[in-house]
């Protein structure tokens, strides 16, 4: 279980035996099935999730009932309302499963405390945000250069495997649009 | 000029004259003129800016020479085309000045060589690109929802000083929306 955050933390910064299992018991593991909520809006955001194994979504739900996809994870990722969580405020966004989901959770107090404590944990996040910083970027190129066929095209060079495992409905609600649009591109 | 850059750090970190004069003497002062590039598209990415005075576009021009801006910078805030940056690859978004400009520049090296000496900085940049990420996240969801009225009321809120020194025109590049519709909203 705990290995893969090994793995993970490992492609930017070495860890001895002992910084990582330090590390790792400041996260707690929790299971969700498949359609469960892992964060609901108006919830406190407690925790990010880091993925051993399944598929969520993070989405924002609009006045007539649209689903707005911001992100998909799977193994490997993060996931979380970050301006909630770092703000330590209530979720505006919600993230629910796909396929059944194994997470590691880390709360911010834990977080900012394995910051403070060890650098090289201050520099695996600084790392993993300017990572995360660029993707939105290159999403909001993306959307703002507007054309449904390119922003298709690159998710699909980006995350092959997505398509096999996400359902055309949610890969339209990320993209931005419509479902009738996405028969037409794919 | 300095002392700019040290209030921007100490709202996250306090500083001693010292770990100031250090840390400062990383950074290069540069001044652009107003139509002036600090960076074009293909040019190597040399340096992050921090902005000490006046107002800066980060923009992608597409196959039909239109311009998508991303980002406006003005006094404290930050400036680069990041995925280059950080991947230490050419640049594919350009930066120009709307106003004359007065920046620090930061290498990619001098970057990670005082993130590593100094714990501060790397919890510094930490939360700054924490902060980046949240804005983006925010950004590609008022994208999303799309509709332009939201847009822009959303970014007036946010950013109220924008108003009275970009053009209408670059207002409308950054919201993805044409120079009629803007006309309409405001």
């Amino acid at each position: 279980m705990g290995h893969k955050l090994r793995q993970h933390i490992e492609q930017i910064t070495p860890l001895s035996d002992a910084e990582f299992d330090y590390i790792l018991s400041h996260f707690t593991p929790r299971k969700y099935k498949k359609h469960q909520f892992l964060l609901q809006v108006d919830d406190p955001v407690r925790n990010d999730f880091f993925v051993l194994s399944g598929l969520l979504k993070l989405y924002h739900t609009d006045a007539e009932g649209k689903e707005h996809i911001l992100q998909f994870a799977m193994e490997d990722w993060w996931i979380c309302d970050y301006q909630a969580y770092f703000n330590q405020t209530n979720a505006t966004l919600a993230i629910d499963c796909i396929e059944d989901v194994e997470v590691l959770c880390l709360s911010l107090q834990n977080r900012d405390k394995l910051c403070s404590e060890l650098h090289k944990i201050e520099h695996f996040f600084r790392r993993k945000s300017n990572g995360g910083y660029i993707a939105m970027q290159r999403r909001v190129l993306s959307l703002l250069n507007n054309n449904a066929k390119e922003r298709y095209e690159q998710l699909l060079a980006q995350y092959p495997m997505l398509f096999q495992r996400v359902p055309k409905t949610l890969i339209a609600a990320y993209l931005g649009v419509s479902r009738e649009t996405l028969s037409r591109l794919s």
